[in-house]
């Protein structure tokens, strides 16, 4: 177990703590104040305009698609900027969890920001030259965004074996039928395509009956119905959360994304790395929320002493370090072991990790919400919005239950060997 | 310890039930509507118009006041629905349960809504004949509505000797001088005036420093700056929560609620029925996740068999059964020993179901959620705001750690006694 | 609801207070020598001397077989202290409370100790008239005691029908053949009598395969092996807990209790006026805890100020009131609905207090011992011993997942109805 | 942060992983044999003959002293089993986990079982060389046992301040005078001597009032009065746990050990790799008991189906993975912590593990008893007594209340620092 970053790691992560310093966070009330005005303009899904300039800002400094492992242009000849860094996803795990710090802009102003990463990943994995020049590479430039439809109303999605929607070979077409939600970022103007999961092959093995397929989502018969909220947010600046109707929706049979029937397998290819990102982002908001704790926590004083000093208040920053500190240390050893013996050898951390990051994360920002009184679940503090994006992490990519289920499966199997 | 029901409560009970099912639930999703189409239109703050009619019909059913313990209007030839039902505090426990079960309609239906019933209270045992005539009789008849102003932002009011506003005598008048929070209610078109307490004698003893003073909202220096949201809800139908400037306020002498530097004893007289009906209605809300909880759970499968059939989901539902159980009977004790011994005798217990409700509620709220899978955090399901409601009960009358600390001296002290 | 107690009810919490005060306190402390006497002489499993003169002093106040509901003594004509007091379970409920208080003297010395109540209260319900001439008389005068053996160790009884012990007609005689353990009791020299499950009919219908018996320990083929420890507590003053051997052991046909068959129902029937004084017990160890907390964090001081002053203890005090408060309002609420609606009607609520109130008064102990430190974990207070004995209630009479299943199973079903 | 063990390590622990295998896993039922056969003979702090081969064996393995870090022996010509190993803190700590699942032999089989191991490191670091002589080298022989006098019962010494004894100088010699307790292994024939920490110099700053002495137990005046227990075990085969009274004892200055005044920064220096030691043994403890639990489950079945089936069981499994991964990776990277920065530097993760891993461990033992049922309060598994002692770990060296204060501060120290 080794979990020391390489030294482009170290040096990467500086730069982006001075980034974060210099225009991250001077930027944060900005693009609130933009997101309130796109909302007020009755554009609420309207990217703030103030991330165009961060973008480039990034690109510049070089600290742009941090979180691809590799050389994923189509474009040999293309901008550097273009190709991923090279990390492992030990060496980008740190980056992930500073851009976490300031969740709303740090991520997508370096274009590593959910879901096109993991539609970066699976597009660098799996597509075709042509799929790769017409979705990839305007993604890895910044161009356009996607998303990621999976997800269904209509069915318990947390037994992903549930998901109904069809993709129906018809000639040199497929056509493709159902209704999804959850596709984040669906309804601002640069989403452009949805990487969209179904059933291609009914009669087949229960996990080789799904398939991915690119659907643009200015094809005829793909209409965004709404966005469904998170607590009352709307995520509006990231382009909310897009119930989908695909109703009979044809599309070329090259739009197939990898093997037909190999859905399954895609998603797990898929969930690795992103789960490292996800985690870590969650701790970095858990980070900058203790930091928040603490400030108000020396600032206010009630019964003759700053809240600071009170026992009950001291338990909870304790807990708190503790509870990101191993969290933290999971995540880091499965990225580890990603990176050293593969996904499919790391799926026990990765299904842990799923369970303790985000409840890491939860428990810190809810007693610095807690500490915070009636301003932390306002908009007064990044806390309340922070707390539910949260939420939704245990039950985004399956509930934490269906976690905790392959852990103690992976542990009495192993059990199982040894004895 | 006697917690049985009167005939009239067990009548009542049945009453509005049966005005729960005609009325008040179908009338949630054009609640839910017209708000939406208020917001659209801009002004979110305004009340949706069903509830007028709604209002009239609990009127004419009785359901009107029920919170009330007694005769309060100032004119005793007045209707007979404007003084309260007579009921005490035990008695209406179990209709503030279910009122709760609609929370953002029954209620103020009824006219037995926060924050106004805690003023109506206020201003039945401590107005004068003239306050009484202008405002308790047009908030007993539903007319208009009332906000309470007692939170502040620059300090942590959850030590209530923080409270800075300053209520000082010039000639024959008060001028109020202050920043006040979370006045719910204050956006409302329908809202005229507000309680509010501050430091009227501020060399007076710690507790005696504080007098509470009846404002009109329309008084020159008052001005309603803003609403803070609540996670990412405006609480825009019940007219939000304001932040009230009280910029140099001049208000006449007799405008003081109460005797001068009362305000804690008035506060502490306003808590106890208060506390009872905030925490049976946090229950209700509960028992209605519940039942949510349990039909979402046996209606979807996953691997293989209804979610019902789940373990950890089993788990749940009994540990929300018993959750729920044990912090009723606390509340229905609390509420017959301020019945039988007044809300002194009663502080321990109204100080543990302020911990003990919410707790309860939130842990079924959130369970109920992850039932739910992603509808849950959505506004698809009522579950995502009503969790939010609940989680601002652990922070408003003092976060829970303030009361726990209550309880525990109280122990302390107790045991000093008997030993 | 009405949890008021009779007045009969108060008049007998007064005098066991009394009596407490008076008689068991003081002879906590001879008992606890006596025993180690006994333990040190070699015959750890003889009960201490000082009971017998505790037993008469009970007697000679009336306070004796309190737990019984009615007259049971099969002899008319005998000591009226023989028949039971008339009381109902909930008038019950608060002496049980007070017993527990001293939960290893003062039950044995009023003849209300478990297994004992529960096996006379079978005898009392089903016991033909010689049963009741030969067992149960001798113990309501307290002369012999009795075990109970359900538990086997070779099959997870928390399913009671994995229950394997046969039961076996041949001739004019049942053959008794199985291994039985957690026998509490079964090792001290008065103990001349079991009440053993087992199976009977093995082809009936899975809830009537099995019968009682009743097995005179001296019968040939019984063999009390050994006895289980409690974490490290041999429990030898109340005569342990017997892994008890019936190796072909013949007994009459008219040792079986009740009717053949009848098992289960009879366990059910045992199970719920049991479960309300085993709980009520569980609380009153619970409140002797919490003074004790409270008297230790009083009396030491760290880093400048009394234990007592630190927010987290404080914390801990004010959770132990509420947990006690909850759990005993659940537990009267059950007596209550035992004695007006039966137990078939009490059924959810009898698994519930199961869980909650052990849980509450495993979280008092804990925490007690905390508050003690090392003293908490030794011999030098009750805490340890009284902690490792509630822990036993999260697993007898079956763990406490099997109740929560019970109550989840309830609530789901009662919502179909509903629904 | 690179937690790689050395290639020494890996070697090391799979030479102790046969170890256990061949000839401690083995001897477990034969020490717990002779251990109640000595109890029997009324000798229960004897211990159990076993121990002494095991002993040659492991020295003869080379696995002997492997916790001391260096050469400590105070002869160069000595025996090389006598020097330490030369491990790392890091390196060492799978060793200590390993050791940990047999935690009742196999710490002292190779002779580095608490609290020997503290007192030799205490010994190599401060004793001069007539001390080292006299007592460190018959320690790393294995030849006798000491044990540490610090907690005192008197007083509340989770705040070490309040520590009474009293270690006055009086001509060349130094007299003791007070009562310890908790001085685990005092009873134990082997134990020739205890470090005991007392106020020297009590006018001295806080932090510089205390020393500590080398006191010989069979010194005039030492009277080791009784062993307390834990729960309810006598914890006799290591000696249980002794309340020493020095009364007026004289011994010579020479017996100072370190510096005068030197006691709070010895005890600090001795807590670093002690408490590495002691969590990777309770994290030993919990590994097993996790294996323990998946055979149970596995074995058994309830409702139609095996225990590990169950869905609250399957949580338990899973949660206890979780717990035991993020502990123990907090506690290697404070083992990595200390090697590289320094005891000093690590001293918040050295509070952290203090609660973490205990905690862990406590959660997979009882949820692992809870799985055994009835057998696992009993002594027919190990849970029940690993529990106990893992209980105590919560108290040892300090509550854990007064570690998460520890956190708690440096936490906010760290922020004000860094804002």
């Amino acid at each position: 177990m080794d979990f020391a970053f390489s030294a482009r790691s170290l040096e990467l992560q500086k730069e982006v703590e001075r980034f974060l310093e210099e225009f991250i966070y001077p930027a944060e009330h900005v693009f609130e104040a933009q997101a309130a005005a796109n909302r007020a303009a009755g554009t609420p899904f309207r990217t703030p305009e103030v991330l165009a300039g961060l973008k480039e800002e990034a690109r510049s400094r070089g600290l742009w698609n941090l979180f691809l492992p590799s050389e994923a242009s189509s474009r040999p000849e293309g901008d550097a900027a273009e190709g991923g860094a090279g990390l492992s996803v030990l060496d980008y795990a740190p980056i992930a969890e500073l851009s976490g710090r300031s969740g709303a802009i740090a991520p997508e102003a370096m274009n590593c920001a959910a879901p096109d990463t993991g539609n970066m990943e699976l597009l660098a994995m799996f597509a075709s030259d042509e799929q790769r020049a017409q979705w990839l590479d305007p993604l890895l430039r910044g161009e356009i965004r996607s998303c990621f439809s999976m997800t269904e109303p209509a069915v318990a999605s947390s037994d992903a074996t549930n998901i109904a929607l069809t993709i129906t070979a018809d000639g040199d077409s497929f056509v493709v039928d159902g209704r999804k939600w959850w596709s984040t970022g669906a309804l601002r103007p640069e989403c452009k395509v949805s990487i969209v999961m179904g059933v291609s092959d009914p009669e087949a093995a229960k996990y080789a009956r799904h398939s991915m397929i690119l659907v643009p989502l200015d094809t005829a018969g793909v209409t965004v119905e709404r966005s469904t909220s998170v607590f009352g947010y709307d995520d509006g600046p990231h382009g909310g959360h897009g119930v989908v109707h695909f109703d009979n929706v044809r599309v070329p049979r090259e739009n197939l994304l990898g093997p037909q029937g190999g859905g399954f397998m895609m998603a797990q290819a898929r969930l690795g790395p992103g789960r490292i990102h996800h985690c870590m982002r969650a701790l970095g908001v858990a980070e900058r929320a203790l930091e928040l704790m603490c400030t108000r926590a020396q600032s206010r004083s009630t019964f003759g002493q700053p809240i600071a000093k009170h026992g009950m208040v001291q338990e909870w920053i304790a807990e708190s370090r503790l509870a990101i500190e191993q969290a933290r240390l999971l995540v880091l050893k499965t990225a580890w072991l990603i990176d050293t013996a593969g996904v499919r050898s790391a799926r026990t951390e990765i299904a842990a990790i799923k369970v303790a990051a985000p409840r890491a994360a939860s428990y810190v920002l809810d007693r610095a919400i807690q500490v915070h009184g009636a301003a932390g679940v306002s908009g007064d503090t990044p806390l309340a919005e922070a707390w539910a994006q949260l939420r939704t992490l245990h039950l985004a990519d399956g509930p934490d239950e269906v976690h905790l289920r392959s852990v103690a499966r992976e542990e009495l199997r192993r059990h199982d060997d040894r004895s």
